[in-house]
């Protein structure tokens, strides 16, 4: 791919995958929920360390909007809301395994640990 | 990967990833360099649509602290500067293969065309 690096066609669909998946939080939410199972709030806060609650609130509707998670509001008494990856979201596990191996070799190499 | 979706240990490495390529920039331009011919800082700007000047020398700089550019100065009159990717640049093709694809499926899938 990188041998014909630098085509404007290939540049836009990496720019759309940025776009969708901007700032350094939001694959992380998803890697939290890739387990499958839902989670509430909470539980997404305490996996993803040191995101604020304002930060996760405003990045999950984004998502959502991405159609890369889905809100579950339950109808209980306080009502719960729950949060769960979609097979959208689900197809960036490549992604997201290729960033996993390339950290790994970044940390050795620039970071020297 | 994502069967084992979660794990703290692998979030890490996901997370030193995104710290160093944050933004929707910086990919792009690797992007623009991968081809392996060394650019001036004109021919970087015209093949990323849409960075502004101030924005590309920010962050120019950063993927030079992370090794991820070489910077070239050239002793002419007008001095030239060149940048060219490096090989731990370059070690982020996989990393660009699967946003291309996962963009090109994102755009039919969500932004419908």
């Amino acid at each position: 791919m990188l041998a014909k690096g630098g085509c404007p066609k290939t540049m836009l669909s990496i720019r759309d995958a940025l776009e969708a998946l901007e700032g350094k939080w939001k694959l992380l939410i998803l890697f939290a929920l890739s387990e499958g199972a839902p989670k509430r709030f909470g539980e997404i806060s305490k996996a993803v360390n040191g995101i604020t609650d304002k930060t996760l609130s405003k990045e999950l509707k984004s998502l959502e909007a991405n159609k890369l998670i889905k809100r579950e509001v339950y109808d209980t008494f306080p009502p719960m809301v729950e949060y769960t990856i979609t097979p959208h979201g689900l197809s960036l596990e490549k992604v997201l395994d290729e960033l996993h191996f390339w950290g790994l070799s970044h940390r050795k190499k620039v970071m020297g640990r």
